[in-house]
């Protein structure tokens, strides 16, 4: 018996196939085949018993007949014939058999004793197959098209391994329609012999192919696929569509039957850990595809933008990072060469707005896109060609920039973000022939981006990683220079603001400035042990990362000892005391947003406060019942109404609190952040136990950096007061 | 001086219009403006200092010359002179110009001064101002387009505000293209006067408008927005989308200054409980907007499919799912009477598959649509139009079902998803002519239904609303009742249990089971005090929940009370005696995946195991550098790691234990399940302290449940042994 591998070369390269079930009538199965086997190279053998030609050419009546070596059967003669046909494969020494038909485990229990008859006779004979219930296979480089998709499309590198027929084939054809090239195609079926993982090895091994996908609602051999991924991604990317993660979903593809969202999980993690890109869905992949199939490969997530839209490449840009790329700022020479190519109105700040200028378009999109990528400062070029510049003109301009950077050896590969009329493809089509893909609209673009820096990532272990959850808000992915001022707001003194919170009707916790050890003994003794002792110092923001709080101090010697080292801790330091409590910890907080005026925050408090960043938001002021669908929406929402038994934390009184919060930030204009964190939350109390109050210091360099911006086309939005 | 609804009211139902800058010059704005405003039904008067007439009609030099009211000036003359123009409005009595040029505010120090100027001359004769800046206003009903866009979109429902000119362009004519039909269109450009609140207030009242879209970079006007919204959302959609979302998209858009992660949170926050529907792309307003002009507004959140291909059926579930939708799976009754349309291979489960017959697309579309709207099972029906049924014919028969449906009164809307060649589009353009809307793909569908339920919840507050934390992974959609056959695993006993991890080399408390209240105080006072007390019961999971855990435990007294207690909280109960010990609680477990194999999961344990649910996975068995990497992943990783200058916990132990469940795990098939929470961890301890072991114990009922499963068209997956 032949290697899987040696078996799979026959399904994809055979020298001469037998078309089991070749038919002359119109409409039938039989003649579809022998139709698009037309083009392939070798001999087609029709088989089958009702005719002695077919299409003129002489027909044998079964496989056993067939005179010579045969390297694949195709077969689309009916279920219940097919058992005895592979029968006859085995006999003719027949190493593989694509089997269309259907009929077979997907039409119920007879049809799954018809498959389990005819792999007894596959494997008792040596012969793989491919379905059965399948579209069957397509090797654009031969031409191979033993399928029942209608022509082939263009030879290239991308290799699709589909579960679904039907679905598989509409990929196919908006990948025609998208002018994606394929190297091979194969619908598996009903998987019943030959399995993703065999393919997967097959095509990680085929030089043909630069990209696999598979689309795939059920994977039995999935650890035998991950220790394939495992291999093969380093060096050719896998990309993944499963179909059926939902329950919903899972109950549509029959296929799961345990802890549904949990294997999900598992899937997901197990994939992108071997290094696949995972997607969710078969455009989603085709996309990545597309991307992928062109060279070079991203070998950063830094992106450089070139629009003729400002608005666009706003949403491009919001959309890159939402994807967890990067679009830096350019350096202040790189903008300077910029600024001498761009009319006055245009920006050379990253995305670099080159603005409705028509007439400019087919010299600025390739001076830009060649300055961009040679600068070192970004991995990546993005042109929107939107409206009049996604054209044929700009297109071929566009080509012979990129030709000009790859023969000068820069690495940097370009990507297309294609705006336009439906009827205005052909300059996509210039582009996506010459190598450089094309994307509709900015979110199919700004996806596709993210799998290709993805996959450059994935082939280069030591390269920079993702942060591993996209979804946790991160820190800004730039610093941009135009919003470096912020303002500088003022603390208001700990006495101050707690006076102030407490008029506001908001429950602090009883607290006294210390500065001396006597100090905090007589405190401690007025509020009664055991104490809590805190460093108060003007500098000093998160008191527990310079060791400042020392909890449950039980008598004067302990809290002697906690005073002496906070005061220690810097010049100028005071020690707050306050009596011991303990609850569940919450942060409420208060913001205001120049577009929407006070807000509220509330989530889990204390260290959680950072780690879990589970806060939620209203707009103050807000009622009570606001503030009570606001606590409900934190995920840690159990925790405090009685997670496991324990006793509810008192909410109306937290409901009170944030109330109360988002009053006194409507009613202190003057009152920019504020900040109760922890506060503390029992069954019978809620109570802030630190807190922090600042006030508006509008700085005066926040002004000058937004006048000394230079605008860009059409976008800049200001109101006069 | 008009209110702003009056002067909104000359904007898009003027009267009579005065075109300044009006010329012949082919290319010129003023031409293309002169001959955009062709149809408009009143008189449009050219307004020139340098020609006397104007495609043979009369000009005047100035505003000031126009004899008779004029209602709106459209402005297209160059910057300069726009102060003057204003100020000749305003002394001619004109309510509202519509300034087009640019070279103001976005154009620098000096177009901002023309600015302020061109608003001084407005504010002093009282005429409000749509620009400057910006690409114009349309009114598809009048006609009248004072635009840059050429020609005018079918008169609809949708009304859109953009801040971009170009871009709100390409959305326009995609929106053409797709046959959306539009109300009014409104470019904002600098927003120097009239505001997005403004235009929010109008579209609310107008009665044309069906569903308003904004698409806006900077919201200065953001509070008087949300205010507008929570008014009008209960009665009409409002769609917004925002860009310059992200750090580098706000150095893009210029207009934020501070905080900038959290102002789009409170945006979000914001426009969201304002009833706002809160889109990341204007590709997704578009679609929203498509969905929501037709009538009636889903109902609910169930939808029914009906496709022809299983694998774009599973796709669109999982989708649809994962946007908070239901995909329900259908009454026996309704099941039986879908059987009986469907072929023998068809599934009437959802999504009902009737497979490829295509030759019975015309009659099974319209009768499945028609049986699955009228069950009153679905709020929403989804059919997949894909290749063969993305046809006139069926477009036209599914068509039918719909106005028979809307005749009966049944108000159950349906939205089709169209999978087709580009050039085979006529059919979706009959559908979206009906007002059936039409959406490519299943991303664009499941996005926009999924906004549709979104809006008809937003009007109706007491509908029941969506999960408030869509990433947390909730409980499956629905009980899918061919997967409700779980394997039921059986429990080890605990102290075998703890054998085998001591065994594996993992280290778990010491424990003794005790049956009184004397073995508690002889076990404690062999291990020391403090001690904790914990129920055993096989029946009892969460020990927590059944008051079944005290620590803490100081004296005989306190163990003996606490013992007593928990013997009694069950029959058969016994007490688990440990030593009390304290550090961050985490879970390491272990689950045994049907594809995937054995795989290890970590994350925050305890009460946050639940609540917070920050697990990470990786395939068993793993290295301990897999291990590291692995706790690297959690979102709590920094409360390991040491948050707020907390001592770090020992992370290699930690790493170690993971290793060694994942070998075990490995290296023992009979294990399926492994829970091992919390893990306590200090500085230097990794204790298990509570641990649950599962051994497989299939369910026969599992085998059956799949086999009864009725399979559909060519997606069924199965792998013969």
């Amino acid at each position: 018996m032949l290697t899987t591998a040696s078996a799979l070369a026959a399904v994809f390269a055979p020298r001469r196939i037998a078309l089991v079930g070749a038919s002359d009538r119109d409409g039938s199965a039989g003649r579809l085949f022998w139709d698009n086997l037309r083009d392939f190279p070798g001999e087609v053998v029709p088989v089958t018993p009702s005719s002695s030609t077919v299409d003129g050419v002489s027909a044998v009546a079964s496989l056993r007949d067939v005179e010579g070596a045969v390297d694949l059967a195709v077969v689309v003669s009916p279920a219940a014939s097919v058992p005895g046909v592979i029968a006859d494969a085995a006999a003719r020494g027949v190493p593989a058999a694509v089997v269309i038909s259907g009929g077979f485990a997907e039409a119920g229990p007879e049809g799954a004793r018809l498959q389990a008859e005819m792999m007894a006779a596959a494997w008792a004979g040596g012969v793989r197959i491919i379905g059965p219930n399948c579209f069957g296979v397509q090797n654009c480089g031969l031409p191979l098209n033993a399928s029942l998709g209608r022509g082939l499309p263009a030879g290239g590198g991308i290799s699709v391994v589909t579960q679904s027929g039907a679905y598989g084939m509409a990929i196919h054809t908006l990948g025609r329609d998208e002018h994606a090239r394929f190297a091979k195609v194969c619908a598996t079926g009903n998987k019943a012999d030959v399995g993703d993982a065999d393919l997967l090895r097959y095509l990680g091994d085929d030089p043909a192919t630069t990209v696999i996908c598979f689309l795939s609602e059920s994977m039995p051999d999935g650890r035998a696929f991950i220790e394939a991924a495992r291999e093969i991604t380093p060096h050719k990317p896998v990309i993944v569509a499963r179909l059926g993660r939902s329950a919903a979903g899972a109950r549509a593809a029959l296929s799961h039957t345990a802890a549904l969202a949990s294997q999900d999980r598992v899937a997901r993690a197990a994939l992108a850990d071997a290094g696949a890109i995972v997607v969710r869905s078969g455009l989603e992949m085709l996309d990545a595809a597309r991307a992928l199939d062109a060279r070079p490969h991203p070998a950063g997530a830094r992106v450089g933008i070139v629009t003729n839209s400002g608005g666009t490449g706003v949403e491009l840009t919001d959309l890159l990072v939402e994807h967890n790329l990067l679009v830096p700022e350019l350096s202040p020479g790189l903008r300077a060469e910029l600024r001498a190519l761009l009319p006055a109105v245009g920006s050379p700040h990253n995305p670099v707005d080159m603005t409705t200028v028509w007439h400019r378009y087919t010299e600025l999109y390739p001076a830009l896109i060649d300055r961009i990528a040679r600068s070192g400062e970004v991995d990546v070029v993005v042109p929107v060609l939107l409206h009049r510049s996604a054209s044929e003109e700009v297109s071929i301009a566009v080509r012979a920039a990129v030709a000009a950077l790859r023969a000068d050896g820069v690495a940097v590969p370009v990507y297309a973000c294609w705006v336009a009329d439906r009827d205005q493809r052909a300059g996509a089509k210039l582009l996506q022939e010459a190598g450089v893909p094309c994307f509709d609209w900015p979110e199919r673009t700004a996806r596709a981006v993210a799998h290709a820096a993805e996959a450059a990532r994935n082939a280069d272990p030591l390269a920079p990683s993702q942060p591993d959850h996209p979804s946790a808000p991160g820190p800004p992915a730039t610093a941009p220079a135009t919003v470096a001022a912020q303002p500088i707001d003022r603390q208001l003194d700990v006495e101050q603001a707690a006076d102030l919170l407490r008029n506001a009707g908001i429950d602090v916790l009883p607290s006294t400035v210390c500065h001396s050890e006597r100090d905090a003994v007589r405190a401690a003794r007025g509020l009664g042990y055991p104490v809590v002792a805190k460093v108060v110092h003007p500098n000093i923001a998160h008191k527990s990362d310079v060791g400042g709080v020392r909890t449950d101090l039980r008598n004067d010697a302990a809290l002697r000892a906690a005073a002496r080292e906070i005061l220690a801790i810097a010049p100028g330091a005071s020690v707050l005391v306050q009596p011991h409590r303990v609850g569940v910890e919450v942060i409420v907080g208060g913001i205001r947003d120049a577009s929407f005026g006070p807000a509220v925050v509330a989530g889990l408090g204390g260290v959680f406060a950072e780690t879990v960043d589970d806060v939620v938001f209203a707009l103050a002021p807000c009622t009570e019942a606001d503030a009570h669908r606001l606590l409900r929406r934190m995920r840690g929402y159990p925790l405090l109404a009685g997670a496991r038994g324990q006793e509810p934390v008192d909410l109306a009184a937290l409901a009170a609190l944030v109330t109360r919060v988002s009053e006194l930030l409507a009613a202190t204009p003057w009152l920019s952040q504020l900040d109760l964190n922890p506060v503390l939350c029992g069954a019978r109390h809620v109570i802030v136990s630190d807190w922090r109050l600042y006030t508006q210091n509008q700085s005066p360099r926040d002004e000058t950096a937004r006048r000394d911006s230079p605008g860009h086309g059409g976008e800049m939005a200001r109101r006069s007061p």
